[in-house]
């Protein structure tokens, strides 16, 4: 497993390297999703129907077969063993209490001449929620992308999922039952996407399409964002976990930690960061010893070949530097005293605090999201939340009285920017004389 | 003028038909932008220098003499006159006063197994803000963009703004002064955005683009989105005015409030709504007659042509079914008790409420922003606010006790998901036997 070292004059450069990941803006690909995007415009439930049919091999004939009933989602729901509905329904209730932490509530106030200002909040009326079908189709998703919106208010939840060969996880199912999603259709793709933010006959144009997909997912999501909102264009997902020497005894933990995000694709990134020189070699001595056992030890190992890397720093400043460097998806302090670090930590999606609170725990039931920023987009954005799911209205009331110094500024700014009619409409709230 | 009402049997079609409105995704202007975008990662500051001086004949020499020293900023409020001085003060500081409601604040609770979370609240460390030149380079959008990244505790606020032939606006310079902006640079276009969003030697990498600009600044900021912030996509400015029939008296006024977007671009859009049909009729006749003596007479009577429209609706209940329909950017409710609709507006930018509030006066000096959603996306978006400078980070903290009942949860579902890692990972924290 590659190791770099603070001290190594090449360390900056080495570092970048580690983190370079460009999805290369393919232009076939951006022309083939235009032109899916258009097809959908134009043809409807039709070519949604057709394309499913092409790409997805889904043995459906007609679009209505597309279409997932409420009842078939109640009975994947009621089928479920004791002990993955309980699971399940943990899961859910912590992710419901977490998430209402984040509604937002409208504000008013009234200034010092009368008037009165404020933002009004409400939520999004219709969204979309695309859950990706085959390999990485987690009921855990349905769940992060659904009951935050869900918690928001929104009006309606309408959900994407592909059926490869006509096949559906029933998990997933039950997900989108138990979160309360009210429509679920069996497409995926860019025609998926163009189909939520244009509107078929019978696929109801949404406002806002999250969750993750495919290149063809981001590339329609990119294009169509404006048309509607979208929450991100997601990369691979990485974790960063960073522990000192006295965590020695655990370094099968550590390891096991790094490894449950390598085993996702071939490109996640597991980064390991220690002032300890000892404990970074017994980490990758248990990442080899794990990886003699793992099921997906074969996409761990590429994911860890190509991307993974031990990192030895100096002290914790030094650690922390590369922490805010990298802006990680996910950031584990595995230590006794992680509030220490917290206050330094400027930008990370999610922080896994202490050595009890593994990532995995994050990823299913702790209540917080698991959609993230990823890709050091953790510098500019967050969580998907509640927050995503509603907006604000500013609201501005002047009285009589109260406008009048108001008026008089915005003419005489209005007046430099040559906009008259902008003056002009403010000079007729002035009083007379 | 076009008049629509609401009785008339094609009125849904035509209200499509007035609200349509797409930027087309010109490929030669999207591979024109990423040839740019291409040019300024590879050659920086050179580059940036030589299509500065081919695109806006720019007559600097060096790439130095495209950085505004903070001593031109000054000399350039110093210089105001008084009023006008006085006027952008009174303006900052209400934008000040109204965004600072809007800070959000980290939080943590703790659950009932005794595990902390939480959501820890960060201001973004650099962010670019786009100022356009020439015809709509507007001191106060300086300060809209600017004052909330301050509010927010951004670390470096660096703007761009292109100086065609090398002229700049006095009032933009002292409008960065007064905002407390860090960095002024006279570039502008797709290679400003480039520069932004890769960093170039003399211009530092930001973490995210504010602020409106061409269809070239429109397609580079969506091309370098994800690997930077980005506000939104931008699209002609619009308001909705409504009011009723007892503002006969005032259709002077109102005609100026819609002439005020009307002024802005030819493709601006002015909807009037109304229920009463004399009311709608003085208006149409007001706007003729101010159109005789407005200096931007030209542009506003080819916005009202292209696209303006005063709607008859049957009653309020229309109206508010109208207004929603539309997601105003500017919704003007021109009535003496405006509060009486506010709880059935699901969307709108702003909502200037009462006869003293036109939109002038939220341009430039109420406070709240007037950089606002456009073409319907206040469906899905918000103005600009604190909140675009601010990111949050999930908080998880689990006790060992805590995390027994979570990790055995996070195993059952990692084990569904075919995640063994993740489970493996889940099982280490739980107490043996």
């Amino acid at each position: 497993m590659r190791i770099l070292t603070s001290q190594s004059a090449t360390f900056e450069q080495e570092l970048d390297d580690l983190l370079a990941f460009e999805t290369v803006n393919d232009p076939k690909l951006l022309t083939t999703v235009d032109d899916i995007i258009a097809q959908v415009r134009q043809g409807g439930d039709d070519v949604v129907l057709k394309l499913t049919q092409q790409f997805d091999n889904h043995p459906g004939k007609t679009f209505d077969e597309l279409i997932i009933a409420q009842d078939t989602l109640k009975h994947a729901f009621d089928n479920l063993s004791s002990e993955v509905k309980s699971a399940l329904e943990l899961s859910a209730k912590r992710i419901q209490t977490f998430h209402q932490q984040q509604v937002q509530h409208s504000w008013t106030y009234q200034d010092e001449l009368g008037n009165t200002l404020g933002q009004q909040v409400t939520s999004l009326d219709k969204v979309g929620i695309y859950v990706p079908g085959g390999l990485a189709s987690y009921p855990s998703s349905v769940l992060m992308n659904a009951i935050p919106a869900k918690v928001a208010g929104v009006g309606e939840i309408i959900m994407v999922v592909p059926a490869p060969n006509g096949k559906l996880n029933p998990l997933v199912l039950a997900a989108a039952y138990l979160a309360g999603v009210d429509k679920v259709f069996t497409i995926g793709g860019a025609q998926a996407v163009a189909a939520l933010a244009y509107g078929t006959d019978s696929i109801a144009k949404v406002d806002k399409i999250t969750g993750p997909g495919n290149k063809y997912v981001a590339a329609a999501k990119r294009a169509v964002f404006g048309q509607v909102g979208i929450d991100m264009i997601a990369g691979p997902s990485e974790v960063l976990v960073y522990a000192e020497g006295e965590d020695n005894d655990r370094a099968d933990w550590l390891a096991m930690d790094l490894l449950s995000q390598a085993e996702h694709d071939t490109v996640a990134q597991a980064i390991f960061v220690t002032t300890s020189e000892s404990l970074l070699k017994e980490v990758a001595q248990q990442i080899d010893k794990a990886l003699t056992v793992l099921p997906k030890a074969d996409i761990a190992k590429q994911a860890i070949a190509n991307r993974g890397a031990l990192i030895l720093v100096k002290n914790r400043t030094e650690a922390i530097t590369v922490i805010n460097r990298i802006a990680p998806e996910h950031l584990e302090l595995s230590l006794d005293e992680p509030q220490a670090l917290l206050a330094d930590i400027r930008h990370a999606g999610a922080i896994f605090m202490g050595r009890f609170t593994p990532e995995a725990i994050g990823d299913y039931c702790a209540g917080a999201n698991h959609v993230l920023p990823t890709s050091g987009t953790a510098r500019f954005s967050s969580p998907l939340g509640v927050y995503d799911f509603q907006k604000k209205s500013s609201l501005i009331h002047c009285t009589q009285d109260g406008s009048q110094l108001l008026a008089k500024t915005a003419d005489i700014l209005a007046r430099q920017e040559n906009l008259d009619a902008h003056a002009s409409s403010a000079r007729y709230r002035l009083k007379k004389g």
